[in-house]
């Protein structure tokens, strides 16, 4: 029963950051986005893949591999945007 | 070693929400947040939340009632926005 709902938890916050990479990557527009929190988000995604590597928890290496790709393409798009001056720096 | 690491990602992935929710709240614009994402994002942290319940796990409950609080936040704004039709649906 718990386990269920910790996989549909997991699904869902994986997965939630595609519509996000989708938006930014159609329209370009990053404006309100925060540059901090993607920046933060990425590190600890990165933080949990490593975690995950050093604990051999395959689910915790999959999720966070995923959610990873998305995050960056979001930070990606962001900084180019602040680098441009479209996008404030906060 | 890696348990720190875990703490670090932990704290990173929990709190890079406090600056997007900070950004939503003194701007008000939520233009290029992705609608699909924090309905997503916020049902799933609810489910991390029951999960960490059901398994009485402290740091999953401490961690996801706080980017919950952060998520719903963020989630209301925009929700606000879309219904005035400031923002679009998508």
């Amino acid at each position: 029963m718990f386990t269920s709902i910790g996989l549909v938890a997991a699904a869902l916050t994986t997965f939630s950051f595609l519509p996000q990479a989708i938006k930014v990557i159609k329209t370009q527009d990053t404006s309100s986005l925060s540059l901090g929190m993607y920046i933060m988000f990425t590190l600890g995604v990165a933080c949990w893949l490593i975690y995950g590597l050093g604990i051999r928890d395959i689910a915790l290496i999959g999720a966070n591999l995923i959610t990873f790709v998305f995050a960056v393409i979001i930070l990606t798009v962001k900084v180019i945007n602040v680098r441009k001056g479209i996008d404030p720096i906060k």
